[in-house]
């Protein structure tokens, strides 16, 4: 089945929004087993959404077209799709008075330009929007099937998940359950994860497909799983998802939609613990991981940042190391844990390379972290620039308190490090 | 003039790789007063290819095709242009000889597959690309002229400007020279940006372009500008520029490459100062920003983060107030100063409100600033939600310090506020 997604709106068009939307739309495809063949992207004008429409009805079994269906003048999908389709427009009654009561509820009077939004191409089916006044429709136009969302991504991926990919499943012919199982590891890169999984058994039959997504310096592996029902579902995934989890071993941080912080801030919690923290040349970047998260301010004690070991150390009220290394950063700990009165310190100190910015330029990274019965440290060399270095120094950091609050080494290699 | 970008790739098409290219090439496009038209994604597949390029030739004038210029065996760009224009593919002897050269100066001997990038359908014209072994070309099919550009930004964005923009202002009948002037702002929402300047003497004329791009919390304001010469875009831009700047006034954070990052930085090095900070609620956010900047080390004494104003308090060694207040907020500051020696020293303290999160949950920013002469204070409520106010709070801490040392009145209030 060949599906295309067309995005319309001019800001779109012309770059000033950036268009997250064909990527989530096309990477939700693609993981369920369904294929993108074609993305188009056109202004609010009428003659470019009339050929766009007319072409993908020609080329395609369905498109997902995604934007115009707000209250403003330029929003032209339905009455565009009206126009093909060869029908009027007329009003979705029961639409219309969920979008007074949207704004009732809000103590608020619909605007009469609001009117339009429930206004369909006669025949179109009705596509549930819960949480906006864009309802979405769908009408066969050529061979292909036209799925209209609204722009807003929190209502077209909602509207996605519930309403659309179960119909193109339907469509293609792949009815059933899915679900998409998601790992996120720090330390192997793509190609070895692909060769570390790819000869798992089970996986060559296809039901379940393995995926990856990197953004360094995380990995983020999938399984994607379509089956008959839940049952199935569970007999394809269960053995292969246990084997991912056994192969990539210890370097999984967090499953599904969990996250490196939130593992953290879990385990500090059951711990009964709080954290204390010291960073240099990382400038804040571990702090702020850890802080955005909900219910970080009651397990987060302190941190302290500077640029260079003599002021980060004067800021604990320690005398400084000549030098960063595992000793420095286990002394830096230790102090901090005990000035600070927290449970648990971590302490990343950067002895970065002289000279400027490039390709080769590293840094050596000494981690120490401290609780009331232990110090461990980790030494690594990163190298390939100074965000590299910077990112993967703080990941580092974030990664050897997970494996200590866990009772995980602390010093498995990692494949971005030099050796 | 019809202007269409094409962009190919199967790691575009599935999503994988977020399509960050198409929205450069559009905006710069726009910013020069050239229009695009049409979008179009398609994978690494020749009937795909061919259908896109022959599609774009009935409809554009000039298309801008990028990616697939790579040396593997699905990189199709140059062969479906030689086949869709009846010629064969040539060896370009002077590309090869680059190429060739490239690898020679690192060392290496070039892979046989690179000889590939050096074969060009008869008769194209060459486009250099100075850092890459992809070359671009262009061919006419159709009523369209066709660029190819390498999918690796870099090389793309150095292509379009230097060789590109050029080509389609000529064929566009637009030649001559082009700026594009950036004014960098925080506190002035992009509406009232557009009621502020859109009365400019001289904008009407149409030679000089305003443009907006919000990302919150700072927006940016674009003047694209096209003249005959040098001497004539100065005469078009100078007064207008003036002009803008006037307008905006305090709330110009920095111009073109420069951000507020490196104004606070250049500021502080020319006063010979140094800075200590601490930080509740943005979580190391504030020090992260200006950590990442080249040269911070030497600027940025150290830094102090924590979730609450008792323990940020107990950091720093000084007895809590009982409440976030502008008045915690100076003691705050001028014990950290006086603690770590800087010359300057900000604290930006956050009441948040109780309860989960919401777009109506909120804070009160309490930000102080001590020198050796002065303390300054600035409260602000600000809402929207947790990260709203978090980033708000880090913008208005930087962009109080700013104020404070370009001698600029720290209390003017933000559009972001509540009031």
């Amino acid at each position: 089945m060949r599906i295309e997604i067309l995005c319309t709106g001019d800001e779109i068009l012309t770059g000033k929004t950036i268009n997250t939307n064909y990527g989530h739309i096309a990477r939700r495809l693609v993981e369920l087993g369904l294929t993108v063949h074609w993305g188009t992207v056109v202004g609010d004008d009428r003659p470019s959404l009339r050929a766009a429409f007319a072409e993908a009805a020609l080329r395609a079994d369905a498109v997902i077209v995604n934007g115009g269906l707000g209250p403003t003048v330029d929003d032209l999908s339905q009455e565009v799709a009206a126009e093909a389709a060869g029908v009027p427009l007329v009003l979705h009654e029961e639409w219309l008075a969920r979008i007074e009561g949207f704004y009732a509820r809000r103590g608020r009077v619909m605007p009469p330009n609001n009117r339009k939004q429930a206004m369909l191409p006669e025949g179109a089916e009705f596509i549930d929007n819960p949480i906006g006044t864009a309802c979405g429709f769908a009408v066969t136009l050529g061979r292909a099937r036209f799925f209209f969302t609204p722009g807003v991504p929190r209502e077209m991926k909602r509207m996605l998940e519930e309403q659309l990919l179960p119909r193109l499943l339907a469509q293609g012919g792949l009815p059933g359950v899915t679900r998409l199982k998601r790992f996120h590891s720090f330390g192997i890169g793509e190609s070895r994860a692909d060769q570390m999984l790819s000869d798992i058994p089970g996986l060559e039959e296809g039901a379940v497909k393995l995926g990856f997504q990197s953004h360094y310096p995380q990995l983020e592996t999938k399984l994607a799983v379509r089956a008959a029902d839940a049952a199935e579902l569970e007999r394809l995934l269960g053995p292969i998802e246990a084997e991912v989890r056994r192969r990539l071993g210890n370097f999984v941080l967090a499953e599904d939609d969990a996250s490196l912080e939130s593992v953290i801030l879990d385990a500090l919690r059951a711990a009964g613990g709080t954290l204390a923290l010291a960073e240099m040349f990382t400038g804040g970047a571990i702090a702020s991981r850890l802080a955005r998260q909900p219910g970080a301010e009651g397990l987060f004690a302190s941190g302290v940042v500077a640029p260079a070991l003599d002021r980060l150390c004067a800021s604990i009220g320690i005398p400084a190391p000549v030098a960063v290394t595992p000793e420095a950063a286990a002394a830096v700990a230790q102090a901090l844990r005990a000035g600070s009165g927290a449970s648990h310190a971590l302490a990343v100190l950067v002895a970065p390379d002289p000279g400027p910015d490039s390709r080769d330029w590293g840094g050596v990274i000494c981690i120490g972290l401290a609780t009331e019965d232990a110090v461990v440290t980790r030494r690594a060399r990163l190298t390939n620039g100074r965000d590299w270095v910077r990112q993967g120094a703080t990941e580092m950091g974030l990664d050897c308190l997970r494996r200590l609050l866990l009772g995980l080494p602390v010093d498995e290699p990692v494949d971005f490090e030099q050796r």
